[in-house]
């Protein structure tokens, strides 16, 4: 997702310097004029607005807080915007110290995942200062269509906790439809045409049901990642002394997926490991 | 939703008898032309369709294969369409017991609710002998605007089971997450516009949350019909053997709510359960 949300700063004619672990990911962008810089120090000392999007908040920490990190070296005025999806309590931290320096921090992660990161058709949920997220508009509306400011800083992931949650409880619903409608001996094309447009409508429905009938479980959205996520949102919500059965039993399900080898596969393919639970082969 | 469809029937041109247990709810379709009728029979006995759409499995069986029930009186290739959500072994009896009599029966639940019914939108899931429902079809279309044949008899009732296991467990994950935003300390308004158009986005979203937000529990559909249609499902599922842990869940919800006292709320007022589970006042 980085390099098109990268390829796309660049387009709008934007000088960019470019840090990655594995330096052959960024030679495309090299190719089409960004710089090159060995860590996110580099990039931070030469910097307006230093964008991250890795993998989990243990990589956000390195790269914001680390001895190579941004914060060693940016320059005053300098704008820190995480996309990773991340913890809010995290973004917090980060907004604090940035803020202590004489810097900001911007927390905005996307959905829309790598189709809409190359479509730049993103949805970002941005938290922190909302006069910076609003400087920061014009470099958002490179990378996205909806970019909405949330709150102080950590909002942004708490919206993102927000989506995930909906869209990990909502996947169970699919997957157990489906299996209902394959145990009963429906075709679920056809039950597709009667359930699909009216109140059992959802985007999961729409998009992930016709993969899973076609056994196609290549992300897409990773269930590692997905894992993380649900982790954080989970996490947050113990420390919000909120209880939520439904996301639990999400996790649980996608841990017996991991479990079972899955861990790099589609979200999508929950449907295999509910399928597991009852004997089903679903090999669709 | 029977008065409406029984309406349409009439504008389009049919005469229409009626049987309801409560005469004064028929006497609007009597004022525009429709005849009244004392028993089920009585309606079977001039008729080449009868309709049926009552509450629980066991009024279908009354009005169907009860001693003034439909198949006592029906003439020889009259077709019962019951439009209940009911049972699909139920729908199976029904069906086998009229093809002994020289009749026929079709199963053809519906969804789209009091809305879909009054303005003629309802999706309408059909099992039974594809040449009666193509039959049917022109009477059909003055009902809904989807028509769908499923399959053979019971296979309507599977098809709509599959969409209330949608609905069900993705209204879980609607409550959730409006639950995280509030804990959260977000605007619930603002979090919409950020996740209600991506792959977070639901029919249930877009139409129950803004009303779990404005604390309106009117149903729309009631929660001691969708607990009924929720143990048809999950009995179902138990009979062919089919583990489904987040209907399962829904369900438990959807009896924690009944026990509240809100058994005829409608269906989104599950936010007030799954918010007590943590002592949230949800009067949004």
């Amino acid at each position: 997702m980085g390099t098109s949300m990268c390829g796309h700063l660049l387009a709008g004619g934007f000088p960019v310097l470019v840090c990655s672990r594995t330096r052959e990911r960024a030679e495309p962008l090299l190719d089409r004029g960004a710089s090159w810089a060995e860590t996110p120090a580099a990039v931070a000392g030469e910097a307006d607005v230093v964008f991250t999007m890795v993998g989990y908040p243990a990589d956000v920490r390195e790269v914001a807080l680390g001895a190579r990190g941004v914060l060693t070296s940016a320059r005053p005025g300098c704008v820190l915007v995480d996309m990773t999806t991340s913890e809010p309590s995290l973004a917090r931290e980060i907004h604090a110290a940035a803020k202590e320096r004489g810097l900001d921090a911007v927390d905005a992660p996307v959905s829309g995942g790598d189709v809409g990161a190359r479509n730049a058709t993103l949805s970002i949920m941005t938290g922190g200062d909302a006069d910076t997220v609003e400087r920061l508009r014009p470099l958002f509306g490179l990378l996205g269509k909806t970019v909405v400011h949330q709150g102080g800083p950590g909002s942004g992931q708490h919206a993102k906790m927000v989506n995930q949650t909906l869209i990990a409880t909502g996947l169970i619903g699919v997957c157990e439809a489906l299996l209902y409608a394959h145990k009963a001996g429906l075709n679920p094309e056809t039950v597709l045409e009667s359930v699909g447009g009216g109140a059992a409508g959802s985007w999961s429905l729409a998009n992930y049901a016709p993969r899973m009938m076609h056994g196609d479980f290549a992300p897409g959205f990773m269930v590692e990642h997905f894992i993380k996520d649900m982790e954080i949102a989970l996490a947050e919500a113990r420390r919000m002394d909120l209880s939520l059965p439904g996301l639990a039993l999400a996790h649980e399900l996608y841990l017996a997926l991991r479990a079972q080898g899955g861990g790099r596969d589609g979200v999508h393919a929950l449907i295999r490991a509910l399928a597991r639970l009852s004997a089903v082969d679903w090999t669709a």
